[in-house]
């Protein structure tokens, strides 16, 4: 990495929110299998489908500042999305399981509205018009799956794990 | 650790929680040290200090529900800040630097307010009246920091790294 201005940071954010939308695809699916409440079932089956299109979204704002999509590592995304794992492996009654891979889900959600969030800022600062119109599109989606989470988590799974 | 219920659960993330607000500490007073912009030394130096309390004010939450403070490891935080650190190594101009160190404090908040959210969240459905005040002040300064941080970078350290 050789980051010397916004414009290489930019690039590089894109990419680090480029892997963790790739891992998020990835784990989502197997949160889903193993979740009980089928509206936490729902929740992340929908989300797994829109963070395909944020993955496709992402595409489309490498190529409006000329570059090729590509991923670099995110050691942030690797550690929340890990965290979540060893909850999978040790909560061993069904509805506490729930509401901690609930609780994953809003960590790996808050992640991305900081990323996309700073994003936003920097492309602002940079004139990157038509990457601020995508990724608000996006941000504005992970703030909804959040609350979503949120609403799920009060009204439903955390008083069936209590 | 065996978890089995939503006491189980609150407790653990109490610890993880724990452990994640004493590694911020140890690591801001690294990014006020690398920081250029006096704006953001301070805001890095201030949250250090709030950050501080907030171990405290975790303390209490423990003793409120008969429990000593202990720390789990935290994979996610040590992802989080370690992405940090990487970036401190490997960015070059102080002014981008500066718009990292931002990016990466944010990402730490949002961390903290998923969790905090979800301490909340749960400490509501167990009833715990004491830890859900304590909690929310918490989360009141976090969010009060994230706020702070985005005014900041809007204001000047992206510019000054455009």
């Amino acid at each position: 990495m050789s980051v010397k201005t916004l414009d290489d940071l930019f690039l590089h954010t894109l990419k680090d929110v480029y892997y963790a939308e790739k891992q998020i695809v990835k784990a989502l699916p197997k949160m889903a299998k193993k979740a009980t409440s089928p509206e936490l079932k729902t929740a992340f089956t929908t989300h797994t489908e829109e963070s395909k299109e944020h993955l496709a979204r992402l595409e489309t704002v490498f190529e409006s500042i000329g570059k090729k999509a590509s991923a670099v590592k995110c050691v942030a995304i690797i550690g929340i999305i890990g965290e979540a794992e060893e909850l999978m492996d040790e909560v061993e009654d069904a509805e506490a399981l729930d509401a901690a891979m609930l609780a994953a889900a809003q960590a790996v959600e808050h992640y991305e509205i900081a990323r996309y969030g700073t994003l936003i800022s920097w492309a602002e600062t940079l004139g990157y018009t038509a990457a601020i119109k995508t990724l608000q599109l996006t941000l504005k989606e992970e703030k909804a799956t959040d609350a979503k989470l949120s609403s799920l988590a009060e009204g439903s799974v955390n008083k069936k794990a209590a």
